[in-house]
């Protein structure tokens, strides 16, 4: 028979969470990644800290996806749970005021349980900026990818045309994909735009491989030197192998720019 | 009666040197400015420490003007006298082979003796970069002004409209200008563009006093944000006085764009 035991303890009413989403820009240059790392700053870390400090208890941040060390991002979501409400708008205020000047909180959104930062994501698009003339612009060094030698972007678009679709992307996922066992992504945008010095490719998808937009950026600059023909591009998707003939271009150029939710 | 003396040494030909006009693009960030100092990196610091080391003797460079501490540039012109005949596209390869990556030499040519990068300069052009949003974007911290409130272009359009002329522009030197003897510019240009969230002040002129684009532009901020009505600007620059109606904005906006030379 169950005993009723007196504690003496007063009954606290449960903790309610509430869910937030949150859009968040950060300049990537300081950080290992948006990924928590064992040693070292990264954007998670930083976040998950802040929310710590005005939570009063540990809270987790859940990324829409990981970037990689020195990758920006002008339009990243997280979400999160708090034990407290807050007024969305005093949420981002208070962020902005914990965390460094490199990462912004942008808006704040009180978001049903059933969210997820990743998983409720429909589409990503991502941008990778290229500084294409002799010289570097000292103040863009650090958020584009500079390439010296003059592209020709028509050849570009059409490698990019012949990408776009519903296909099977392991010729442009990094060899060591993280276990990805499905390479195929309907990659539904890749653009090509040009003024003046600057190159912007623009690509969005249902979802992307691991370092996929760097790889079809490294791909597209060698088609715009003039190095790969783009009427190989067929063969090179076809293949289903990653070589090198598709390099991964640097970091620095790449922006998450938005991802899209129903 | 003079007597010749036999001294034994070799006559060495006389050195010949050459005026070289050198474009040049700086991320002003990590600088105390263009002007050498006695302790602190400054651009020209940087810049004769790199000419000397090429050309094997003392070189000292000329501006067309100072850039204050944290101020960029697109487009600064200084010359120099080399004691070697150097290929211009030579001149810049090597340049930007010792100088950091946040200094650039774009182009150099070969000049007269006669020119002068401060005295032969016939007009400057300065362009002013405000991010006017509630939140910071990260990736422009260090290359645009931060304007939190709302800013009514057309309320600063006027005001630069009523600026523009051969004007005495004592209210806009900082006070403590450095012993210019007379104020008297030519403001052929004073424009405000806008495109989203970045607002840009281009101001041209034959000459500018000291800190004066930051003037203009912390004027003009304060007239968007709507704490000075545009019917003002005549009778602040009637006064000829730097009052505290005229707050310098900060140096990370600015940056010196055009350098013209007849």
């Amino acid at each position: 028979m169950p005993v009723k035991i007196e504690t003496g303890r007063e009954i606290k009413p449960p903790v309610v969470y509430t869910r937030y989403k949150l859009t968040l820009a950060y300049d990537g240059s300081a950080y290992l990644g948006w990924q928590l790392q064992p040693h070292g700053r990264t954007i998670q870390g930083e976040l998950e800290q802040a929310l710590t400090r005005l939570a009063g208890v540990a809270v987790k941040a859940h990324g829409s996806g990981r970037t990689d060390q020195g990758v920006h991002a002008v339009g990243q979501v997280a979400h999160f749970d708090l034990p407290r409400r807050f007024a969305p708008g005093r949420l981002v205020k208070a962020l902005n005021a914990i965390l460094p000047p490199d990462i912004r909180a942008l808006h704040a959104r009180r978001v049903d349980a059933s969210f997820h930062a990743r998983r409720s994501a429909v589409s990503k698009e991502y941008r990778y900026y290229i500084w294409n003339h002799p010289v570097m612009s000292p103040c863009a060094r650090q958020y584009r990818a500079h390439v010296a030698k003059p592209l020709d972007v028509r050849l570009m678009r059409r490698a990019a045309a012949c990408l776009v679709g519903h296909r099977d992307f392991t010729a442009f996922a990094a060899n060591a994909h993280r276990g990805e066992v499905c390479a195929l992504r309907n990659l539904s945008k890749l653009s090509v735009g040009h003024k003046g010095s600057e190159i912007v490719i623009c690509a969005a998808s249902d979802g992307f491989l691991y370092k996929m937009v760097r790889s079809l950026a490294g791909f597209l600059i060698r088609v715009g030197e003039g190095a790969l023909p783009p009427e190989e591009t067929g063969a090179i998707m076809a293949a289903r192998l990653r070589t090198a003939r598709v390099p991964t271009a640097p970091p620095q150029g790449l922006f998450l720019w938005h991802v899209r939710y129903r």
